[in-house]
Order: structure tokens, then sequence, then C-alpha cells
């Protein structure tokens, strides 16, 4: 999808480098394996993919800038702004956005009704309602003291929605039922918190490619519960995610999968309270 | 458009103070009366003009950051960053951006083929070959010295991709014949080039309610040709941009009206070079 960017122009060098070394690529995978299991496989997969991951890398860059977290590494690596200016980044944010919308609205071959509302899922999810709402309050809000309900609102717009419209574009591509689709979009919710804890129980750790400690004075479920707490929570979420995913594809799925190897090899080895999910292969 | 949003938190207030306020509305109302020209009229027009300025607006949010412009006025007001704060301001393009997007994506009632070509419109016009790149080389390229032809690349980027995707979705939405397209794409043209000299010659002018002297420092055509010459380039462009109108509109369409009485009202009153614009109704 950035194959046809001239690498030359450092507003293109940034957006390579913002979206293409070293991600997990979890949306991408997901919106692959979630439309796979519905029965649906196309090269157009790959191309949503690539737009998700295209709205994920500006989103990161916006996260990052001076005047939002201020954050220097990113995957183990400068990041954006560090290394192309803080002018660059911006353009490239801009450039990213405008390349994933642009990318959905020329896919092919995809029924023209379907395309149409596969073209309003990343806007949707971007905008007030979403990424833009949720780095607000994280950044307002997140220096205050919160209550748990206000910090898991935020991390749902921070985290969840891009998720939730992963898997809505896939149920969308793959033709779900209206029932499928709902269960789809409460285990993206369920896995968008998730993920916003497994980043709150690792801030501070020496290996995850970021700046150490990047939350410190922030208001986190984490600080607000204590970590032990907050590991019960994501077990909960995660088993919760499990059972959503078993609504739409049985016992057995590929996503169900995927998601297990991710937290596993994540999270340090799993306590009690977390054997029903890792090792008795959740709650069915 | 931006009815939706929730005025209570600043990014929606700053999304609307960056549309809202006392702009002239040129691409909206070009789009309105060049489709009309054509025989289209709808209420659609209306939802691609909010899309259209929502673009434009956060693309002026951009320009004037202090790691771009560093612009304090605009419209004779405190620009967005100076009022609600950077985060806020680069936020608040995002999620113009994104509305912007998402109201074409939704666009009803327009043929479905249609709208899949209306789609693409936005993002080119603001991606790594429009906007993002204008705004790059004027950034970097601006402080230098550079060849008139350099210029007027740029200025093509930064001004002339949104009048020409202004112009492609009037055509499109009203059933335009390749060659009237064509046309309506070399008029866009010329128009970006008569508002950047427009813009150019009126820097440092009190009443522009901008910074004055903004461009003091860039090279521009007004700083390489000087003012007179410039004035002639301009009266050039408005010409040949006249001239682009009447093979599509004929000697009497009100696109080309409105473009008249918007520069006779911007400019000085005319001196010998522009009377066959001005006075003798455009070379025909």
């Amino acid at each position: 999808m950035l194959a046809g960017e001239d690498l030359n122009t450092p507003v293109s060098a940034a957006m390579h480098r913002g979206t293409l070394p070293a991600g997990k690529r979890v949306r991408p995978i997901l919106l692959i394996l979630a439309a796979r299991d519905l029965g649906h496989d196309s090269a157009a997969l790959i191309d949503l993919g690539c737009a998700i991951e295209m709205v994920h890398a500006g989103s990161l860059i916006v996260d990052d800038l001076p005047c939002m977290d201020d954050a220097s590494l990113r995957r183990g690596q400068p990041t954006i702004h560090r290394r192309f200016g803080e002018d660059v980044a911006i353009l490239a944010t801009v450039g990213l956005l405008a390349r994933a919308f642009a990318t959905v609205a020329s896919l092919e071959p995809v029924d023209s009704g379907v395309r149409a509302r596969l073209v309003s899922c990343l806007p949707e999810a971007v905008g007030t309602q979403g990424l833009v709402r949720g780095q607000y309050e994280d950044l307002h809000e997140g220096l205050r003291a919160r209550s748990a309900s206000a910090i898991t609102t935020t991390n749902e717009l921070k985290t969840g929605v891009l998720f939730s419209a992963t898997l809505h574009m896939a149920g969308l591509i793959a033709g779900a039922s209206e029932a499928q689709q709902h269960n789809l979009h409460r285990f993206a919710i369920e896995l968008g918190h998730s993920f916003q804890l497994l980043d709150d129980l690792t801030d501070g750790e020496p290996d995850t490619g970021k700046d150490a400690n990047k939350d410190l004075g922030k208001s986190t479920l984490v600080g607000l519960l204590g970590a032990e707490a907050a590991r019960q929570q994501l077990v909960g979420h995660l088993t919760r995610a499990d059972a959503w995913l078993t609504r739409v594809y049985g016992a057995d799925g590929q996503v169900s999968r995927y998601i297990r190897s991710l937290f596993a090899a994540a999270l340090p080895a799993p306590q009690q309270s977390s054997r029903a999910y890792f090792h008795d292969g959740g709650i069915r």
C-alpha cells in the first residue's frame, strides 16, 4: 500500500518508518483470521489490513508528539518526530490517514454496497467519537484522579474502537449476520481492554521498546487497583472476549488461538487466577 | 455536518472554530455553482461542500502550527493552537479530516458508483501527492532560493489540488463528460495559482486577518518577480482560468462571474494589464 511512495521525501520515509518496522500486526492478523473463519478469503483482506495498520501507525505518531506524550522511543526506535522533526511527523500522520481512507475507497473486487459500508468504518473509528476523543481524554483527564469506570471509558475509546472497526470490517466483507456482528463487536471491546491493561502492566519493564515508566503520574487501572487486581481484570476481559468469540466460531476458532498465544507470550507466567483461561482452554 | 458534535469538548469546539467563522467558502460555492451550471442540483452538494471546507479548515490549522508557520492570527482571530493548545489543534485536524471523509462516504442519495469515485477524491487531494507534499515543500524549500517553476509546482500542490478535487467532485456528481472534466481540472489549476498569487500579493497588508509579513524570508513569486510582474501573472492565470471555463459553460457561466467578482473585490484597482479580464469580460 505504501509501495507507490517516493522514499526520497522525508514525509514518505516517515510514513514507512511509522508503519513498517517490527509491529505485531495484531489488527491486520485479526481481520484476516476473523474473515477467514467466517468463510471469506480474498486479496482485499490484505488491503484492508494495511489500511487499518496505517491508521494505527498514524495514531501512534500523534500519541508520541511533544505536545502529547512526548515519547522518545517506540518499538525500540526513536519516535518519528525525534527522527524526522515534528512537522514531518504531523504531515506523515495526515498522509497515513489519507492513504488508509484512499485504500479502502478503491478496494477491489468488493461489492459496491459492502464497500460503501467499509468506507465509513475507519473515519468513524478515528473521529471525535473514537481515537481523537480517547487521546484527548487520556491526555487531559489522565493526570487527575479518576474512577475505574472513567478510565475504562477512555481506554475503550483509545484502544477498543479500532479493534471494533477491524472486526466490523471483517464481518462486513465476510457477510456476517447481525448477531455475529454484535458478538464480534463485544469481543473487540473486551480485547481492547485487555491490550490496554497489558500495556499498563508492562509499563516500566525494560524490553517494551518504549520509554520506561511513561505512565508515571497518570491515573491507570494498574495505579488504582494494583498490579495483581489489574492482572485479574485482564484475565476476566480475555475470558469474556473468548466467550464472545465462541458464539461466533464455536470452541476452536483461529482468532481465539491467536489471542491466547499472544497474551501467553506477553504476560508473566500465569497464576491461579488465569489458569482457566490459559490452561483449561478458556471458559466455554 | 458538525451539528452532531458535542460543543462542550475542546476538540469539537476547536473543529467548529476552525471551520465556521468568516471564511469566504470559496470551495463549497465553486462546487455548487459548477455542478448547477452542469444541470445538477441536490442536497448532496451541501454535504460535499461541507466536507471540502472541513479538509480546507484542517489544512489551515496544520499550516498555522508552531512547527509549521507558527502563526498567531487567522481570519482576524487567534489561531486554533493559540486558543486551544497545540494538542487540541492537532486532534481537531484529525477529527476534521475523519469527519470530512465520513461525510462523503455516507452521502445520500447518490448512485453508489458515483459515490465510490467521490470517496477517493478527498484523500487523494490530502495525501502525499497533494496538500501534505505542498506543505512540506513550502516549509522546507521555501526558505531557499527557488526558481519560479519550483515555486509554481509547490503552489500547485498547496492550493491547486483541493480546487482540482472540488471541481472533480462537481463534475462527477453532475455526470460531466471526460472532456468537461479535463477542462474543469485545468480551470482549477489556474485558479489555484491565482489564489496563491493573491495571497502572496496581499501578505503584509493590514486587513488580511492574518499575521502581517508572514512570508518574509520565504521565496515567493512576488519576492522573485516583484509585485507588478506577479500581478500580471495573476491576471494571466485568471484569464486562462476563464478560457477553460468557457469551454465547459460557454460565455456566461455563474462560476466565471463568481470568480471575477471575488478577485475584483480582493485586488487593488485594475491597471492596464488586467483591463481585458476585469472590464472586457475576459478573453473569450
